[in-house]
């Protein structure tokens, strides 16, 4: 195995912030399928250039860094639903986990400039943007 | 706009590392689905909890960080393919860019205590793993 220094920390810089109307983690949809909103990605002016080739109608995924989740938590009841036994946060999507990062597919309706209006969007107004991904085909 | 101290640094805590037979950047597969070996996830002993669930068979996401990758690009030809045009990193699947997590959708082969097998899995030996989740059900 690859020698490596366990101890060195990974750091994220932020790429962006996400606008949305949802504002409540407690009344938020937990999935982007379930009634999210339409909403804002704002890209910070540094990285605006590796947004080149994204068009209205492209599917990406946003990663984002879910700021107000626990990261002490290993395991929950999924969907919050006590009568289901709990279970690993790795075999849920519960924001809770070590390293909250969230998954988001979302289609691009509009660009503009370091704008980008996506739909549907279940993360939080305010949540930092750390990734941008396209879609790839599926077989 | 939710105010936030823009100051904080977000950091990522390596949950696991991944075991493979893969060594090389430049002769690695691009992608799981082109030729990418089985490998195994070998989790820290804190987190093997947070596995409770994960069957094999299972499909899940794998997000690791790509610590060999390049921060500082922000847009690259697709596939080191210098004919086609420049496209902005978030357009692409290119390890390089500001926050690279890899995403890696594999099959678990089986489980042993805190080691994992799954395939395929194109990371290279010793790339971190940073979080793990289901692959939802596509409408």
């Amino acid at each position: 195995m690859r020698v490596r220094d366990t101890a060195t920390r990974i750091y994220l810089t932020p790429i962006g912030t996400v606008e949305s109307s949802l504002t409540d983690r407690a009344t938020a949809p937990k999935q982007g399928n379930e009634g999210a909103p339409d909403a804002w990605l704002v890209f910070e002016p540094a990285v605006v250039e590796a947004l080149e080739g994204i068009r209205p109608g492209d599917r990406i995924i946003v990663l984002t860094w879910l700021d107000q989740a626990r990261r002490d938590v290993l395991r929950v009841h999924p969907r919050d639903d006590v009568s289901r036994p709990l279970q690993g946060v790795f075999n849920t999507r519960s924001s809770d986990r070590p390293n909250p990062i969230g998954l988001h597919e979302v289609e691009v309706r509009s660009i503009q400039g370091r704008r980008v209006r996506v739909e549907p969007l279940e993360a939080l107004d305010g949540t930092p943007i750390v990734d941008v991904k396209p879609v790839l085909g599926r077989a």
